[in-house]
């Protein structure tokens, strides 16, 4: 099936979820980031922050969701993405991550995304921009 | 302590990993994120990667734990990052993520590092760049 | 928003995925089922098997993405489910869990649903029922 | 071993265990369920149960664990399981999974067992029947 012809600017698509400590234990496996910011309350006690953040990437890593299961969906190839991490996260936060096509060329099969995350007060923590391509699906 | 004085430019720091199957299904309990690119053969062996591959931000957690944990490491913040994904990475390779200082203002405590991921035979997977805020660390 | 009114009778959803080492291992933390048939390669080949096979409710599991995710969703309560485990899973295999809407019952919000599991070749290895209660959202 | 012959009609064993998030984020990962009445405290708060809930299938697999590990254990193929889901699981509740020998067929090895889940409180959770084939293991 060729999903291209189906996208049109202006279209969205989200997902949510609660972020937990056992996704910062588990981030951690898979990064090796265990900087005492995400992962140790008194270190986190002596930051502005006052209590343990979310690794910026992990919360970014719902982007990858919606990208990679929603819009465009499966058959898209991750060029590049942007990234400003603009409030911190902390853990019982939840998530909601959100893509908005803002340009779309079908010749090139070029999407260019809105990507931002807000938390459960809707206050924007990350935002950034997505370029993807949309592969042709092979039919046989 | 104030590692802020010990920052040049040039300051280099690099973490390596081989990713695994476990690592993806981790990022995909964590992220929500199961593209069947990344999580079914069968479906991977009808695009043009022939095989299941990496998510991009699996593999570029790896640049946060450099960040984070060594370069300039715990006390520093971060403010934005950059990635272009220039290769695919498949189970099993060996990744590097590397870290170096590319600027840094000791008056506005900015530093700008040039991030970016190579695989086992030294071809760079990742591209991209980050800016952090190094925070001065409270004493007393 | 209320989906009841756009369920049919024949309603059709499916996920799929390849189960990996990882996945046995992940699941015999959950779950505590280290039977050696799962997770022991010398001991698997004394059995019929000549390898080891995956544990059926972890293969059963990929049922509960359908139902919870797809068909018919968020705002269903499980009610029961059967399983009948007809043909071994190995390492490797990709699964594919369908559900078809058997019969819904509008006024009592109940539906039943035909639930397989099919593997790369299409043998049905697992085949069930199960019943949901869709819950009526609540809007304010 | 020859394990069929101490097989008796009432026979019971358990295994007991704490659900916590970090095992919602793991069964999320092997199942790609990621409800968000399991997986997201701010829907799960608009559902009647106020608060998110676990997987039924994950409860249920600590059922997996009794039977392939305790009662009949190693050497038993799981043929049929039912599951009736009585009441909801919070995080944080202790399960304990009990398996009962309701039926023993000596000659066809066939075997029927009761198979329940209480939490902390002793309130049946889950309940359900398995029937398993008693493997003659080979010893040479």
């Amino acid at each position: 099936m060729d999903n291209s012809e189906e996208l049109r600017i202006g279209d969205r698509a989200s997902i949510s979820k609660t972020i937990t400590e056992a996704d910062l234990i588990m981030f951690a496996g898979i990064s090796f980031d265990h900087n005492p910011l995400h992962m140790n309350k008194e270190f986190a006690k002596t930051t502005r922050f006052g209590e343990r953040i979310v690794h910026g990437l992990l919360t970014a890593s719902l982007i990858s969701a919606v990208l990679g299961t929603k819009l465009p969906g499966p058959g898209s190839i991750y060029l590049s993405q942007t990234f400003k991490f603009l409030k911190p996260v902390k853990i019982g936060d939840t998530i909601t991550a959100a893509a908005e096509v803002l340009d779309y060329n079908q010749e090139k099969r070029l999407i260019t995304l809105q990507t931002d995350c807000l938390n459960q007060h809707g206050t924007k923590v990350i935002e950034g921009e997505a370029l993807l391509l949309l592969e042709k699906v092979r039919k046989e």
